[in-house]
């Protein structure tokens, strides 16, 4: 009995550099409907692409161990309920769940979380009010500690974790300035994220010369430091810390085509932590999955009020799922990268 | 009226690489015997030599701006009173200062601290219960914050401050590996100090090789990395760090060498911050200044008891000032380095 044809993106090729189209196969697979009790069938309207991705396609152990091959790749999904084997969904419902790259899922009711569309767009459980607002929340408020007057430099400042820390730092009273990649999100950095300054990365062409402009722009230095994306760019931004100054880690996508199995080099830094009695620490959003309520008491009315947002970069079609998930790393996106089914 | 001569080392020029006697000149000044109100004349007995001087022998700023050319070159010392023009000195009395490298100084009063000969061997306030047992402790415990059942690593770690590191860590029921630079020194780790295991890096000619080693003696990486050497060294440490592991950065010696105003290249590792979320932190002693109250209360008795002890490597003469300086960066000492005048 298959009712359904379950359209399918399976993860079959480690890449060495850059993650495409040719490290994934799509399959087609016909599906049932039959259902255990309290399993529905959930049909994906919109799928996560994150860099994180790319992390666990690493060969080596990073916080997880690679993800496996010749499975479905792994991701979070917003999606309906198409049928279900549960009193607590009925077909319609709204649901966030971890399903992966595929248009069909059969999931325990244990595995999804209801969302209701009235209280706030539903794709904001995979943005804003999802996990990349709490990296940013709670990596800013807890590792970065931005106090009032602080500088607070971004990089990575218009995707979708950076955009809302910068919106968080502004929220608390610092200085934000934000580095991303060409003028046009520079241009939105400071027009529509309202920022304090930016950085247009790709107008440096060495580490010294970047830096400099940081240090102009900052107006001598930076007290937190959120950073995304690692590499060269992170190399400028060290030295120019402040005394006590906070570094928070939380990406390095600079790094991720092939950099975490053979790390590259850069000017060794540390001295600088000693001279200014400063911090790094790394954060992973899932040390926060289980204060999902705070994130919500607090970033909850700001969202409804419009004075923070995630704007979203919407890929249409499933097919163009390795595509999507390549292009974060060419810096296509703005905002939050969803691929819509 | 010049009753006395004064032999002081002037710092004369800004070394490149390793420092060195032809930084430094050896001057003979006549002095008289007048003392202001609340002055007193010392007499140097110990003159203390740290790798900290050697940073601030570097042209750019760090935590100080550079120690300025044409002066007596900074150090504490231990003296004893010779003349005294306050009632809270007498000759004898045995005084710590911050008079630098010359056998006779007039000090304000309250540029001195009193010494109790019977307390504690006056060296020990160049020592343990001076400026490296502060690093030590307040390092130790405020930023490397061990746990019983930790593996706590130590570089330089039977230099001054890192012997130091490895015996609270000891204390604190730690397992404690300590990283040095030979076969003599790693035996005084392990025979004398009594740590868990001791790694000789001169043994490896690649921080690929030195980090299997690492691994292999430690059990599978550290909870708390003490920093004292920075360089290849640490390069090989820091992506041994465990779940929410703690990295002090003390001093990075191994860069002091011109390394901090051309800073060299290692491989990039903060992405092993995110993955671990780790911290690190970097300290200076003059943060806890105002707490030696609190280290010799702490630390105090075990060295009474002879439990927590920092040897001493004496250089005989003060004429032997500049080379005993040179000895650290070629890691001649074992424990604290003081030139005996």
């Amino acid at each position: 009995m298959s009712l359904y044809t379950n359209r399918q993106w399976f993860y079959v090729k480690r890449p060495e550099g850059r993650v495409g189209a040719e490290h994934y196969e799509l399959r087609e697979t016909p599906m049932d409907d039959e259902l255990a009790i309290n399993e529905v069938l959930v049909e994906q309207r919109f799928i996560s692409v994150d860099p994180y991705m790319r992390i666990q396609q690493a060969e080596r152990n990073t916080y997880d161990l690679p993800h496996p091959l010749g499975i479905v790749q792994r991701a979070a999904t917003v999606g309906q309920v198409l049928q279900s084997n549960s009193n607590q969904f009925k077909p319609g419902d709204w649901v966030l769940g971890y399903s992966g790259w595929q248009t069909l899922a059969k999931c325990h009711i244990s595995e999804l979380q209801k969302l209701d569309p009235e209280l706030a767009p539903v794709s904001t459980a995979l943005g804003v009010l999802g996990m990349p607002g709490r990296t940013a929340w709670f990596g800013l408020m807890e590792a970065g500690r931005p106090r009032a007057g602080d500088t607070l430099l971004v990089s990575g400042a218009a995707g979708a974790v950076g955009s809302l820390v910068a919106q968080f730092g502004k929220q608390a009273g610092c200085k934000v300035i934000g580095i991303a990649g060409g003028p046009a999100k520079c241009d939105y950095l400071i027009n529509r994220l309202k920022l304090d300054g930016a950085v247009d990365y790709r107008a440096f062409s060495t580490t010294a010369a970047l830096a400099q402009e940081l240090e102009r722009v900052t107006g001598g230095g930076w007290d937190v430091y959120f950073d995304n994306v690692g590499g060269w760019i992170t190399d400028a931004v060290m030295p120019l810390l402040k005394l006590r100054a906070r570094a928070v880690i939380c990406g390095a996508i600079a790094q991720y085509d092939g950099g975490l199995d053979q790390p590259d080099l850069g000017p060794r830094f540390l001295q600088h932590m000693l001279f200014k009695r400063a911090t790094i620490q790394g954060i992973l959003a899932r040390d926060f999955t289980h204060r999902m309520e705070e994130l919500r008491a607090a970033v909850g009315p700001w969202v409804k009020s419009g004075e923070v947002f995630l704007d979203e970069t919407i890929v249409e079609g499933f097919d163009q799922l390795p595509e999507a998930l390549n292009s974060l790393f060419e810096g296509a996106n703005t905002g939050k990268l969803l691929v819509k089914v």
